[in-house]
């Protein structure tokens, strides 16, 4: 039988398990990215393990998220991360630079490569042939020791794209109408795999983002199989040398086909506040907005904003709103202002921003209460924007660029309409990727042969061993859905303490409720409860090791997005799955006791946990969890167990 | 006897008084000014008059200090402000377009008339002949009133420059010579008027940078005489009909006059953290630098970052430092890009920033801790960049440029002696500022006809009419030089509240004593009691505004920063000078007392006021104060006087 393009990349990597969908497998990585809020603590748990060098065959550190400064916080991460990066041997890309997706998937993704990454956008250079994971910062930090990662092996879904797009129509929309049919939850524990002639029709920029907002739909990640356009894209960068031509075998057989008929799509958005709240442009047609964003890791690119550019060109944007263009690297910002399109968007009206992920989450450009932005972006998740009750529409750039024209929400074909000198702006690559490399620090370049801790660079929290006995009062009950944005918000007042457990645990869930912080401290311990998909959304660590921090020693909900659960084993917090029936029943305030003896159970085995609630009713609750996951649990996590294993003599990082 | 310019322009707008220096003039105002964090407040006081339209020929409104968003409350600001403009017939320039004084000097600066703005760096046009002065936003309301502009009649210097300019150095130079020779008190009560063939030598831009940075002597204004470079400058403006020859008479009467041949200057750095511990870059080169910016109303034209992208091109800054380029105007930006300097600086390892006052003030690329950053800057103070124990140089682009080459602080003619291929690049103009004029909404386009107000836009805080008694505990004993930002902070945190009386005062003196507003509120009253130059700095009212929220009602100072004492007089707090003993004997923590009826003083014109300290022992104080700002005093502020004027029958804003 033969096999997806997903199981070759993985038979190529595979060190543990087989290729059964559901069961873990380990697999060895060959690239590793960390962005600047999830990389110290990477680089400090790297340091923990008390190695030399990255083990990885390429291992880079960006700086995205954290460039708009507010104290010295955010200047010292980026000197500890250089440093860190120069220390154990990873290229460092200096702030300014761009989004780490963008800036990898122009330098370093390579077809038939595992890449891990801190970022739950990692997915992106699926758009090339690379098999790229978002996990959190410890996995990072062990698959930079040598070890292997462990993951449930996906499904893996065929996603058939026939036809052509129409004009007007772009890749964000495909994305945007997996989203609609496929929701925020389709993804989980699948790759979806892109093929067909609509496939082959698209170039890499389109490829990688619509494998980019892939991580909306929960997937592990996104894959397109490598052709003349995936090496067309590598000559341009100047790397046509590493590529490599992947397919799926013709027999390969998929656990599902999903079938996209690209002549069929028509522009979309996606409502507040959920990706997959998608619509076509028409139905929302008419609402005044006040502020327009093309940029991020998903429509940064020079294809992306170029379309905009054009649309700009000799126009002017609506005079009551705020047009901002946020390229996703320097790269692309170079190209731009050398083509003469960025003084051309100037003169539109246009402001111009440095290569960050800003607006994205919350730093810069928040927008005006009660208003609508529309961002070409892949999160619209509510408060994520920086204002509580915001109102972000998702879009591509040419619809962005059509509202930002007419200054309401309008279907760009019927823009053209109106304008009857505007043609729809294809996709175009420039004849060559021509950007200095002068932010990127290579390893072999290093500046730095030693650690710079500011002093805001706090240590890494250690769990104690699991233990029998697990009680304690149902401190928050929560909704479905609950984000990684409403356990740690990555707000700017909030993002600048992610190297500083102590001080960021005080902001945990306050999204959701201000004093649960608080209580938690004054508790001592306590349990969560939530209902379905609890902790989508980005891959950041923080979100387990803070609730840790406070005593969270469970969380008992209906189901766990993929990359939070594996972060709740790896900082000691037991995930137990609930009914719907037990969630419904379970309140804010009681006592919950996990009856049987907790450490010996994880240990065992035991699937079943029964918890008692206030002394007066049981429910039974399920502990989905390898083998490997137990061990973690038991240990108190896997710092803690990889420091055991070092110290045993075994191979360090090999868990 | 002939006049010099400044009393000739001031002859032409008297409306009250005589031009005797130390007397108080009243002038009418041609021109207002507005910023964004000083705006809201403006047009809140404006409505508060009752009035329909703004009086004077040209106001405008910029959006320059709160660009970098972090929730809704500065976008809503600019909403508010964008509303106001256009219900009261001012010119409004969106966020992004610009720092006011940039997007003035380009625009609407006009030789021979008067500019109020209300922002301490309004001197900036004085380099087109322009007499422009700074002041708190209540005068720019009353002034937009047309009510005349009370002032003491500065002495008039003669700053005659002789020579030429010399390789590597700039007008940067001239400035920080004069701030060198005068200190940072040496320009208070004066007007500098540069004159000479060193004057004439210098271009439009080169005579602003001076002009604008008089602003940290502490000076009145700065003014240059008009000639056929003015005239060349507004034709490459576009604006060439609104030139006018003015020049001092040949017999012209100066108070003092100062020398400089501009041909004996050599590259000059002012240290931190005040702008005038100013030496030769050679004394401190050598040092480490970690950050490197090239911008803001001093130093932010086109004119000025030319010398910097030459100096960059085909080079690349030291891999260890950050350099950003953050262009004063959008016109300065697109004209950068058209030319295709901006991706000559991107390859070179520059960021480019949105136009905005930005890290000027804290927001945005704040120093890592303990590390030198190198800015173009006008201010210095401590811990206004964001960071308490900062280190911030200013210099000239040329010295910055050379800094971020080579890493270090460097005289730019030892840089050249290491790459003999690098020369000194000259000033040079565009042939004509062709940049779009998208970003200006004028008057006679505005797009509301009715005020926005947001949840954050909160009421103008009035006080009542001055008593016979005053005394408290002296809450607080200042050192010499307290600036404004040292009264309200202008960081991010902090600006967003400028808008909110009650919220601001919160943060109050928090970067002297953290622990002062919380016990002034408790106390319900008290005194503060300072050095010499208290409250020099920004024009910003609010340093009045919320210790007159907190119940301050009388400041003890050795002296007064002219901005800031007009600002106490408006809010009804009594500024008395004390002497250097009476500084020395004064505790804080004392139990202070106006022995005098204060009401009936103030009135009577008394100007000794006897105050008692812990029923111990007495001192003499001095009120130095008009007629008129007796009256102002008396009736609780400027604005309460106002509103009675007018309740009364007399003209409003005619104060």
């Amino acid at each position: 039988m033969g096999q997806t393009l997903t199981e070759k990349i993985l038979s190529d990597h595979l060190v543990e398990g087989d290729l059964t969908p559901g069961e873990e497998i380990g697999i060895e990585i060959d690239q590793v990215l960390m962005q600047d809020t999830t990389g110290t603590m990477v680089w400090l748990q790297f340091e923990a393990l008390d190695l030399d060098e990255a083990q990885t065959e390429l291992a880079a550190q960006y700086c995205d998220h954290q460039t708009y400064q507010f104290d010295f916080k955010n200047t010292d991460d980026h000197r500890f991360l250089r440093s860190a990066a120069g220390t154990y041997g990873a290229h460092f890309s200096r702030p300014g630079n761009g989004i780490c997706h963008n800036v990898h998937k122009e330098n370093f993704a390579a077809p038939g490569k595992t890449l891990l990454g801190s970022d739950s956008h990692t997915p992106t250079p699926g758009g090339l042939g690379q098999l790229a994971i978002g996990a959190g910062g410890l996995d990072i930090a062990v698959a930079m020791g040598g070890g292997a990662y462990y993951v449930e092996m996906p499904e893996v879904v065929n996603v058939r794209l026939e036809g052509e797009l129409p004009e007007w129509t772009s890749a964000k929309d495909v994305i945007l109408e997996m989203l609609r049919r496929e929701t925020v939850k389709g993804g989980v524990g699948k790759v979806f795999e892109y093929t067909g002639p609509g496939a082959e029709s698209l170039t890499v920029p389109e490829r990688t983002t619509i494998t980019n907002m892939g991580t909306e739909l929960g997937a592990t990640s996104s894959i397109f199989e490598t052709d003349e356009k995936t090496k067309d894209y590598l000559e341009r960068q100047g790397r046509g040398d590493e590529y490599v031509e992947l397919t799926a075998d013709d027999d390969a057989e998929y656990a599902d086909e999903i079938v996209i008929d690209l002549s069929d799509l028509e522009p979309l958005i996606a409502c507040p506040s959920m990706p997959d709240k998608v619509v076509p442009v028409r139905e929302v047609a008419g609402k005044k907005v006040e502020q327009v964003l093309v940029g991020s890791c998903t429509n940064g690119g020079y294809e992306d904003i170029l379309p905009a550019a054009k649309m700009f060109e000799g126009r002017e944007v609506a005079k009551h709103l705020e047009m901002i263009i946020a390229p996703g690297s320097k790269q692309a910002g170079e190209i731009l202002a050398r083509e003469g399109w960025t003084a051309e968007m100037m003169a539109a009206g246009v402001n111009v921003s440095e290569a960050t992920c800003g607006p994205c989450i919350g730093i810069g450009h928040v927008p005006a209460s009660d208003s609508i932005s529309l961002r070409t972006f892949n999160r619209n998740f509510e408060g994520r924007s920086g204002i509580e009750d915001d109102n972000v529409y998702l879009c591509s750039p040419q619809v962005a660029a059509a509202a930002a024209l007419e200054g309401e929400i309008i279907d760009p074909r019927d823009l053209a309409d109106e304008l009857d000198d505007l043609e729809s702006p294809g996709i175009e690559l420039p004849d060559e990727y021509d950007g200095a490399k002068t932010d990127l620090i290579y390893a072999e370049d290093a500046i730095d042969d030693d650690l710079i801790k500011g002093p805001n660079i706090g240590e890494v929290p250690l769990q104690d061993p699991l233990g029998a006995d697990i009680s304690g009062e149902a401190l928050l009950k929560m909704e479905d859905n609950i984000t990684t944005d409403h356990i740690i918000p990555a707000t700017s007042d909030i993002l600048k303490f992610r190297s500083n457990i102590e001080r960021l645990s005080d902001f945990t869930l306050s999204r959701v409720d201000e004093t649960f912080a608080q209580r938690a401290k004054e508790a001592g311990s306590g349990v969560l409860v939530a209902g379905e998909n609890y902790g989508q959304g980005s891959s950041r660590e923080h979100a387990a090791m803070c609730p840790m921090y406070l005593g969270i020693e469970t969380v008992l909900a209906q189901s766990f997005a993929r990359i939070h659960k594996a972060n709740l084993f790896n900082f000691g917090i037991v995930p137990l799955a609930i009914d719907e029936e037990t969630y419904e029943k379970l309140e804010q305030g009681d006592d919950v006791e996990i009856v049987d003896d907790v450490a010996a159970g994880v240990k065992s085995g035991q699937e079943e946990f029964t918890i008692r609630v206030n002394d007066d009713w049981e429910a039974t609750t399920n502990l989905h969890a390898s083998e490997r996951e137990r061990r973690i649990l038991t240990a108190g996590g896997k710092l803690p167990l990889t420091k055991q294993q070092a110290e045993g003599g075994a191979a360090p990082a090999d868990d």
